[in-house]
């Protein structure tokens, strides 16, 4: 058994269930989240290149190294129709790992988009292309391509697990990871939630308070909340 | 007499007078803050969810706990036409407060925006809805609803005191705080600033310098300020 | 020979060629730093006050007092025509050092934008106005005039060194400096790049694979890259 | 009535009761933090400059402008015997505004430490003279003494309210703040705690589990929890 | 299959050998990571609470919710004699989940330490008891005891998968995670990698140059190193 | 003329005449940088490893890329009795570039410490040796060997601009650095300075204030300072 798994491409992985992909592609991240309990949240510091950028997908997951983008490169030829590239470093780096060229190579082999934990560029073009990325940072500086790290491994992004397979959706409000295994499982709570949170929303709308509708008077009140004048 | 403020909700508070407020909307935050004598910003980590957000009115204050959003449901009860709420935390903390059923039933409620720091999430819908809010973060995670904090007490909300019923101002430079007893001197402050400025302005873009219209040469080589070739 | 470069004002400084300046101009941010050598650029916390803001022209540069703004005034005089200021502070500092006033003193003496390692204002003003500002922080505080810096110095902004008359480019990826002595090299080096680009960019968009276009199978296989099903 | 504070010495504040500090001075800041019911901490980059440093005392309170320590110099003159200093500043800035010069006449004084939301430098010095630091930031960087801030106003203190007179107590484990109208109260309550904890250490000591000493077994049931092997 | 693992108390898990912990113990953080692969650190701001704090044993997980340390006294009666504990938590949050009473407990049950991505206090009573604990932050606030969390699942703290069972060693230089099935493995690598070093030292303190000793001077020249005079 | 200095190695600088070293070597950080006028300091975030860690010497400046120890090793052969290396990277990075293997090394060939703007391990080792460092981070992370940066170039360290041979100071209240050009005067600077400082020590000591001491009423009074009761 190997220490690490350093230097390595595993090219059969086990995508999330296609329908259930395409089902949890309706849901916000905040609804996804929710329906699975308060699990599977990225760090707050992933942010989108641009306002309104929105993806859905399996996972192709990438390790890198510091300043070295090489992985990528070979992530491509992993790549099939409606993947996501989640891309994790092995180190805190802002630097450029990605740009137009590889977006449009992304683009060409399948990607519909980029969830990095490191610094992206060419985000004007990237904006323009509609290629939705959401990155720790904006960083102009190149990379090289001298060192090792792996494609479809388990990978630690932003503070989740992420296997290769799992669903990753990304919107406004970050980034939710899905393992495979849920997927459909998610998607249905997905469903079920939202369809109970038009039903609060309209009556919210209406002036009822959350404080009746949620039934939290009487625990406030055990709780010992003194109302004063 | 109690030792902290915890598990309170102050009914009746003390608005700041409707003209003084009417007034101050129309005054962007720097001008307010230079016009108070450079005081009352919040930290320059908090941000409007979207370009051009903006919102001014009496707060109405909120105390809350780390992964728990109780206490804005409490509020909710409390606000009055107009009324912006401040949502103090007991400790740093980036979860997903408020998202777009609270904006629902505040706005239903009368209020016209919100100050938190903290993170909110369903920005797309909030951007939607035009609703204002100003944070420290934008956090999907979920929160709790088990622990007390207050309403309307007095709290520290990103480094600024605010009391129930001072002026809170938001806009693209900040959230600047004003003290309900000198709103009006703020506002007409702030109006002797603005009327100043546009004359400013006309010089300035003609061409004459800053040195020469606040007699600045003088105290500049007095400092000792050298000009070399 | 002086310890230090504080109160001064050099009235007479090299500005690179312009036609290099306007050649440098037509290209990107990431672009410019990779023909270079991949150098030259600030750190990722400068960020545009607006989406597609965009700069490029010689610098003026000036050194700031934390809190306090008296050099950007000394320094407008010493504008002329496409430059762009570059303020460095001391020491880290979010204060609001620039607004819309500034901003309108800056233009009408020529200056096409800033970048400036510390914080700004009015920035709803500064858009409409379209002009370019990157910075480290938008703050509302705003600023006395009590200590000297100094005006057209070599100054460290955002981690990269600035002489009076290098080319500062900016944009959406960030801030690079180009040293005067070879903005004609820089264009051409990123004149070369880009239509180099253009190719790659259409082989990858027709699906070939940087692994093939780049050649870089054979390193990594002797890297010790394995693929496993 | 003022819109600021700024400019403005305050000579006779009311400190806290003197037995009330003495017997505050007896416990940790996380015992006083506690029995006040949670509050009053300052944020946790508060520390202090060596290992073990401890500080007990009603506050004297000063408001700095960045770079700028004039108004630790006014402050000194208001100094009693057993005072604590607690510097606050309008904005961010880590440069040195206290070194062993100040320390000295502050110690001449009478006073018994600093607590500041700024720089410090002379470290080796001030530990040598064993004088308690807490602070956001060891900084070199001298100051200057060019504009005014206050000197006992209320003040925020790295998120702290202080008032004048209010005890500060500081250990390694941070800085709570106590208004002086509850001192008594708070170091009654804190006794209490601490007689409390006694007991409950030789009995954990022993190897008895929190879950049965705070009956804790039931309310997690209650919560849902579910032991599986 | 349920969709997330909280509200759950794993009570058999599978501890590393103990003959490899025990190897394992004699070498520091940097050896080991190196000796596998350079894999298995956690995030640099996981710091000691006291110079010289060291710990290695098998890890008991728990999952914290932010301000709650509810699963910590649930996680005591988990703990066999020699393991860590290594708690995440949900979200980012430096309060202060444990203390000197949750130590004498541990310590009573058998822990050698804590790994915590959150704050802890009483770091005076923890270093007087020589119980090593590495951690985010040292926070004073107290934690309540109210939201589910989980014990014996695995976590991501400070970046790095842990899962129970899997050893831990800490020390001045950060965390590291060693996977139980090549906790063995990992040890004789790190014995070998030791050996390996005293013989570099010795030559290295003699005035040997890493250029000649590693037959650097090569590659550097192939890479394109000029010397210039 | 080169567009960069990347891959390069100067074997000859000149450094800071040796008896303005010497002399240096006796002042703080703090009394240097005054001394010099309040220039030359490197950003507060770098820290001594160990307290009481101190250094004085000509620079031997090194430009690393991230997550790459291997100019550190060319370096090595270019150090002479004194020196102190000081090393930058291309970007932001906390990995482990240094530990006792390469303070051995450093040690053997004169190198009196180092100061360098990444992260070092070892500390433990590091400490027991008495090798100073200052750096921005410890990081246990090993590094590669595998791309030029250069030795013996002007660099930015930290936000403080160093050129091979300038005199660098550091100790436990940060990093300053003398050009060369100006040691000896720098030098006579710091000793005149601190000949003043320990009259003004006794003067305090006394309890004589600053007030008086440097005759501050009169432009307290003349800035518009109230004294209220």
């Amino acid at each position: 058994m190997s220490m690490n798994n350093l230097g390595i491409v595993r090219r059969n992985i086990v995508r999330a269930d296609r329908a259930a992909v395409e089902k949890l592609a309706r849901f916000g991240v905040a609804t996804v989240h929710e329906a699975m309990g308060r699990v599977g949240l990225m760090k707050t510091y992933m942010r989108p290149i641009y306002g309104g950028a929105r993806v859905c997908g399996p996972a192709v997951t990438v390790l890198l190294q510091p300043g070295d983008n090489w992985m990528l490169h070979v992530a491509a030829e992993q790549l099939q129709d409606g993947d996501v590239v989640v891309a994790a470093c092995t180190t805190d780096n802002d630097d450029g790992f990605f740009g137009d060229l590889l977006a449009t190579s992304f683009r060409a082999r399948g990607a519909k988009g980029l969830v990095i934990d490191g610094g992206v560029r060419d985000v004007k073009d990237l904006t323009a292309m509609e290629f939705p990325v959401f990155s720790r940072a904006v960083g102009a500086r190149g990379t090289v391509k001298a060192t090792l790290g792996s494609v479809n491994i388990a990978v630690v992004c932003a503070g989740a697990v992420v296997n290769p397979g799992d669903v990753v959706i990304a919107d406004d409000d970050g980034v939710v990871v899905v393992p495979a295994a849920v997927a459909q499982q998610a998607a249905d709570a997905a469903e079920a939630r939202e369809a109970n949170e038009a039903d609060k929303r309209r009556r919210l709308a209406g002036g009822e308070l959350g404080l009746d509708m949620y039934n939290m008077r009487e625990p406030l009140a055990e709780a010992g909340l003194r109302y004063i004048d």
